[in-house]
């Protein structure tokens, strides 16, 4: 299935006017970045890098989306875009960096033409995928330790689940619900059951929830997660342990107070032997209410609408934006909305602890002077070289790269309250070194 | 392509239970509803029904879907899910209905192994289409008639862009930025141009606003929408009509104050002829800036993240739940998150001016007796049986029924100030009549 049509009509046209003067043919620079992070946040995490580079082999226009455009674009736009393919360059941070404001998280380089379509997907995917990772990570770093499920798939677009999956198991989390995001990313599929299930097993005399467990259990082994909430959790408990007996895998608590019923529900659990058996908990966590259970016996967070919305920041508000053209760099003017012109590099400064303390972003091939007691590390990578995809993209790297990054914090760029980012970003202009 | 594993794991380990246990094969009603509505919100507009009456018929399991379910599901599961077709009955408000808390959004009747797997897909596209709906829809009604443009693409997931584009016109938004929406469903595609299209006309000499404008009037014609906020407006705006004459289409602010900008702009294109020439804005536009623009001379609202994000509330946060079981209502009894058992209908109360006073969720087939002073609607209607879809599932009539829904509010109903619902919602349960 092509993406090419997962874009707005007014690049096709801004194409075809470009195309008419022959200013579709400079050579351009574009620059995908965040302007600030959501209100109070002090880090985000990209995502989507993956998913950008695999989706640009396929942003082709096939014959079906010709066809749709037909109507409004004149032939020769019609015949660039029947040709088109991505030839160009692209840069950009890892996928599960850090970044900050201003910080270049994407640069693609061509023509205008090759460029300005791609505008819209690009956004589409970064706004996405990097408003849940971030999110997530707050959650993951809440939580201590403590493995998070992702199960948010029903709160979100069906296809924007799938994705969501991706970005919350980049951040960190455990795995997820979602059975096409194992089938399309690996993420690990996770699952318990639903008081539907408990529900099911109601007779003619009245609800009969050992029988649902004694279902659970014959079917899917002493280790599953039985959900114990559907009437009375005591009562719930007590008859998990008599069906399961006391090496039943967890419990589930979907609902109440959770940290009052954590409590409760293992005292029960241990006095009953099941010393082992885990307490997962869900129901409307965010990264709030994980840190808030912190002191409480959960062994499992299951997280669903707070991770799919991005805890309250739904959208990167990320921007893509012209920044250079035939090698003069070019910037908005108008109020409030500045862009810095010019194609541009960044690295991370940190103390030789690790603890990072300044981003900077500077003009494309020249980096400013080091301090000696601090050490660099280029954001810069290469993504994409003539077309063709040239950097590593899989997901464990990604993984490995938002542990790490969480690890370089200054200690209160953890801190979940309102503040301002982490580090500082400054940015080198082309006249200064 | 299958939609069947938009579906979170448990729904299959639950069906593997029920299977060997034999109450895969009980009749159940399942019911897809809200228990409140997003905070402060006065109505909802219901989204997403004809999408999901289409995914049923695409909701099986291929060779490659049971291959990826074949490490943890048993034989006779993967056997079942081979066969799987949804062959059952489903009930529910029309598209474009408005809805309170409660409201039995939809009714899914078959067995509960052909229900139980649709939960999360059904779950993701109401909540996702009926947020950015209902949030449209006050949009739609803050602007008082003039047209507005879904242009948020970017700032959502690329395939959630494209059905938040078709929420957003059902709930009366003129058309969509979106190429795919107008494919694959007829939202009239709209567009205008990008700054990077301004600033691509830049010399080493320096910026040439002139030759952009010239460009894109040479290519679209006179009628088109030129952006007129790269540099400086009031030149911006002179130049558009000197390049394009008093019969340019509209102008477009991106960016300041938009009420002050507005009146400026139409003066001065009053004063230069351009009387017919329209004004477009745009810039983080929602429904409470929308009508604060009231006032002043604009023509066209483009919204982007606050459309397709829910402004504010992202998902409609409907549930799916079991709600009888071999003709026995069934339901959860924990705190706080009561459900009403039993299958159900519901019917809308109007004064016979029109105005709606009360909804009525019913026992199905049992609705209570009428009051002579009042009009009584039924708002459950057939939507698909014993698998095959039944009812009209346009687009055109379901951006009717939202016009109508709103014309039926009560006045404080379309209030955009945080409040209760515009209704009350009676639950009739089934011991009464």
């Amino acid at each position: 299935m092509t993406v090419a049509l997962l874009t707005d009509k007014y690049e096709l046209t801004m194409l075809s006017a470009a195309l008419s003067d022959g200013t579709a043919h400079r050579r351009t620079s574009f620059e995908l970045f965040a302007r600030r992070l959501p209100e109070g946040r002090r880090y985000g995490v990209v995502a989507g890098t993956a998913r950008f580079v695999e989706a640009l082999a396929q942003f082709r226009f096939d014959d079906t989306a010709l066809a749709s455009l037909s109507d409004f674009l004149d032939r020769d736009t019609l015949a660039y875009l029947a040709d088109y393919q991505f030839c160009g360059d692209v840069d950009g941070y890892a996928e599960g960096e850090l970044y900050f404001p201003g910080s270049p998280v994407l640069s693609v380089h061509g023509t205008f033409g090759e460029c300005v379509v791609l505008e819209t997907l690009a956004l589409s995917i970064f706004n996405h995928d990097t408003a849940i990772a971030s999110a997530a990570a707050r959650m993951v770093s809440a939580a201590q330790g403590r493995p998070l499920i992702e199960m948010g798939s029903r709160r979100t677009h069906e296809q924007a689940a799938v994705d969501s999956a991706r970005a919350a198991y980049v951040a960190g989390f455990t795995g997820s619900s979602n059975l096409e995001a194992q089938r399309r990313y690996g993420v690990p599929a996770l699952g318990t059951s639903a008081h539907a299930f408990t529900l099911l097993h109601t007779e003619e005399s009245g609800p009969d929830e050992k029988a649902a467990f004694k279902a659970q259990v014959e079917a899917l082994g002493v280790g599953t997660t039985l959900l114990v909430d559907t009437y009375d959790i005591t009562a719930g408990v007590a008859t998990a342990v008599e069906v399961a007996g006391p090496e039943l895998g967890a419990v589930r608590i979907d609902s109440g107070d959770l940290g009052v019923l954590a409590r409760q529900v293992r005292a029960q659990l241990d006095g009953l032997g099941a010393e082992v058996t885990r307490i997962v908990v869900s129901g409307d966590l965010d990264e709030f209410a994980i840190a808030a259970l912190r002191a409480e016996p959960v062994d499992i967070y299951g997280v669903g609408t707070s991770v799919v919305t991005g805890s309250g920041a739904p959208t990167a508000s990320m921007v893509y934006k012209l920044v250079e053209v035939d090698g003069v760099p070019v910037e908005k003017r108008s109020t409030h909305k500045e862009s810095h012109g010019g194609r541009k590099q960044a690295l991370r400064l940190a103390k030789n602890t690790g603890t990072i303390v300044e981003e900077i972003v500077h003009p494309y091939g020249r980096p400013p002077a080091g301090q000696p007691d601090e050490t660099e590390r280029p954001l810069t990578i290469t993504l994409v070289r003539d077309g063709d995809p040239v950097a590593d993209l899989s997901l464990d790297a990604a993984r490995e790269r938002v542990t790490f990054g969480l690890e370089s914090l200054p200690w209160d760029g953890l801190k979940l309250s309102r503040g301002e980012p982490a580090i500082p970003t400054r940015m080198v202009s082309p006249g200064k070194r």
